[in-house]
């Protein structure tokens, strides 16, 4: 036992990191295996470790340390990874030791238990099921917004959770041109005479076989399966239970593979990231992810980047007709690579194409700004959401499953997550656009089946770095710039010009 | 919130519960679906919950509660359920109070690798892989039974965890006559002419089929699938994660049914014994099991006097033969039912018929009880169990995996457990005639597919006490006479001399 503020300060913070990966397992088990009959009580298992959790975080004996640590040697340097530990646990702190404990436990609660009124709601397409619940959850948090305090709006307050130093204000700013580019873009795309057809890609798919050649493909790109599983659930995420222990989920149906293999793909991104982290180091700042946003960058970096790629499909697509031949043995490559590229306004945000993808994340990003700042009222969410979806998409969605019943994230009370994806898909076109600078023709790599030098050169560069910079600072460093949209627009250009033959 | 004693007792009793239910979720997930990758991780997470169980159940404050709730109105008659709740967290309390936290989370630690070591050494039948920990969990529990102290024997102070009140002189006893009369019988069966035809057992049943046969049975009998589930593992197990949530295990093999079949009827009877149990209970002794011994006696119970029954297979087996036509379209009722009773010594305690079980069990008393008082070193068991064996069951073992390292109990160091096996057997035989006596004529009933009613007579019985009642205490106001080895003599005698003709 070190005796040292700062080890001591760590080792505590460790403590209570593994008690939150104890809750972790909890919530993976509630969305894959947890008979129906365990809801209420899981709504307990997760109310209690989050009072512990809190408690151990907010403990009066973590400010002690946190003070005494500031004249460790080892902090004096700002560059250290200690200075960078001691710097996150002190926000931390700061900002849970204004939120009482016992609205921490009616959260996690209320989550846990929501959670269930979303899957009955979104079965049912009752958005009436799940509305008092949402009330209830977007109420908590705000009073979590204004125990915390912000300058401007409640909205930073719980954007601060997911991207520290990320502002509402900046946010409208640097998606901008991303919104302005995504429209222009769709808009020639649909004069294009080029139509890909998406009829291909259907036929019948044993999902069995799904699950093989997806899980090949995952270990191929480099998640580790020895260290991780995939199972299934209505809704695709990836958890880590702890060093070692990364599950990822998906959802199949037989009338294509399309929907669950990119889902996968996505979700390993998430997971090579994790087990990317720096073993030795978790449950300190330094071995944790950087943000939600540079998490999100991994994911849509080997769905998009590598997954939606002419060399990822000059490797896979011979083991793709093998799989199942009576779709695609005599669907040409060029075809299928078109298909899976298809740009088409679509109702469900996580079977967005890449063009489309961030017109769903700006709806979400006004309408639970609206919600936190009181501007739309919970009850209006289905019309507001539908009438945005016309304009913005030319389509109303049939029913609030495929409308704002769609997502997980509201239930769990995770308002202002959805602007990190439109934040990862910029930071991972800077970031691959950096790979490609240092490690060469990464499409000709692809051809070949080599993934694992963009994994290691990701290690390098991200993983291995945990939250010891600040995100806009990460990429920064990778990258020699700042964050901005230009990248991700001259991607999607590039790459949707090529298959519509845009001039 | 209540601000008396006794309520604030329960309350903080029933957090440290919650907790626990939390690492009995941990402890499922790594038998059922954890990466092998995890095992380091999990070792951390249990160590870190044994620690705040252990510090909350043995916290000041509980024992100032104990002492001042002495006091209240409410536990003053000593037949009422806060008495038996005061009564148990006393104990409890006392107990565990004498055991170093440190020694606790050395063990749980220890355990959960410990649990990985013996599988592997299982699988490679490799006893030398699994020695070095059997060593050190056994050294850790005899120092927790030096700590918490014992009148006779070390042994003593571990029985007490499993079954409250019970000595090994006492068991000693009490198996003296089970064991004479065992063996008398198995000699008496030897010598029969009769032989069931094990044979006509096999085929090839897929694992899909079977699996869903004894879902169909599980729930025939009473347990709910809404509020639980069963899953594939290496030794079967049944694990309440708390109210609503009741786990039960199996393993399968395509060339036989029955071993898996038995082994999801006697998790079942587990199963339906917690989820019996008062769920607004939960967290207080009167809510949990009476004891070990009593949770056996409701697994045997199923297994064997319901299981293994006339009328139970007069009314299943038509299913079966529909289920498993190439294996059981010829085959006649009497014959099969002969087969699933069939005794005939064996290597795996599991996998025992009814009448040398008991000896199995008595083999692994005397064998950890030896090792616990220091008369048989861990290095000498192999020999020692196949020295055994052969004297007992005239059979040598081939190998360690189907000797000494057959069992998981003594990787998680469940060292005292096994004699609630026969305790289980013991109060099952009782349990079942007085409800037979209630409840009339029990393998009719069977046969007309009714299972409930006895179900409904156990919850009133047996369940719906908790821990209300000390184990002995129990069965004898359920059976109106003591704990005796009668019952259970009586009942194979019955059922063997009339399958194998004898006088």
């Amino acid at each position: 036992m070190p005796n040292d503020a700062y080890g001591e300060l760590l080792e505590r913070w460790r403590d209570a990191r593994i008690l939150d990966s104890c809750d972790s397992l909890l919530g993976w088990d509630q969305e894959t295996y947890m008979p129906a009959g365990g809801a209420a009580h899981r709504a307990e298992q997760h109310a209690l470790l989050a009072r512990l959790v809190h408690e151990e975080r907010t403990d009066a004996r973590i400010g002690e340390l946190v003070e005494a640590a500031a004249d460790d040697e080892r902090v004096q340097d700002p560059a250290s990874v200690e200075a960078a530990n001691l710097r996150e646990i002190r926000r931390e702190f700061e900002r849970w030791s204004k939120v009482p404990t016992s609205l921490q436990v009616e959260r996690a609660r209320t989550a846990s238990l929501a959670l269930q009124a979303w899957k009955q709601a979104r079965n049912e397409n009752s958005f009436e099921t799940f509305s008092p619940w949402l009330q209830k959850i977007l109420d908590l948090r705000v009073q979590e917004a204004e125990a915390v305090g912000y300058d401007t709006e409640v909205y930073d307050a719980l954007l601060e959770v997911y991207e520290p130093g990320e502002t509402a204000a900046h946010l409208i700013e640097l998606f901008a041109p991303v919104r302005d580019a995504s429209v222009d873009l769709l808009g020639r795309i649909r004069e294009s005479a080029h139509r890909p057809e998406a009829g291909l890609l259907e036929g019948t798919m044993p999902i069995e076989r799904q699950s093989e050649f997806v899980r090949r493909v995952a270990e191929a790109i480099g998640f580790d399966l020895h260290g991780g599983r995939i199972d299934t659930t209505t809704h695709p995420f990836c958890s880590r239970i702890g060093p070692g222990d990364v599950r990822l989920t998906t959802r199949y149906t037989e009338r294509e593979f399309h929907g669950a293999f990119f889902s996968v793909l996505h979700e390993a991104g998430h997971g090579i990231y994790e087990q990317g982290l720096p073993a030795d180091a978790f449950g300190a700042p330094a071995g944790e992810a950087a943000s939600y946003g540079v998490h999100e960058s991994q994911s849509r970096l080997w769905e998009n980047h590598v997954g939606r790629s002419q060399g990822f499909w000059r490797h896979f697509y011979g083991d793709l007709q093998a799989t199942f031949p009576d779709t695609f043995a005599g669907v040409g490559r060029g075809d299928f690579y078109s298909a899976v590229n298809r740009v088409e306004p679509s109702l469900i945000r996580v079977d967005a194409d890449e063009v489309t993808y961030d017109l769903h994340i700006f709806l979400r990003f006004d309408l639970e700004r609206a919600m936190l700042n009181g501007d739309l009222a919970v009850a209006d969410l289905p019309g507001a959401w539908n009438e945005r979806f016309e304009a913005d998409f030319g389509l109303r969605p049939p029913g609030d499953a495929q409308g704002c019943l769609q997502d997980i994230h509201w239930s769990w009370g995770s308002f202002a997550y959805f602007p990190t994806y439109t934040l990862g898909n910029l930071y991972a076109a800077q970031i691959f656009g950096a790979a490609g600078r240092d490690l060469g023709d990464l499409d000709e790599a692809f051809a070949r089946g080599e993934f694992l030098p963009l994994r290691d050169w990701l290690r390098d560069k991200v993983y291995g770095n945990g939250a010891r910079y600040r995100p806009a600072e990460l990429v920064e460093r990778i990258c020699g710039k700042p964050v901005g949209a230009q990248d991700l627009i001259a991607h999607l250009n590039g790459r949707y010009s090529r298959i519509y033959g845009l001039t």
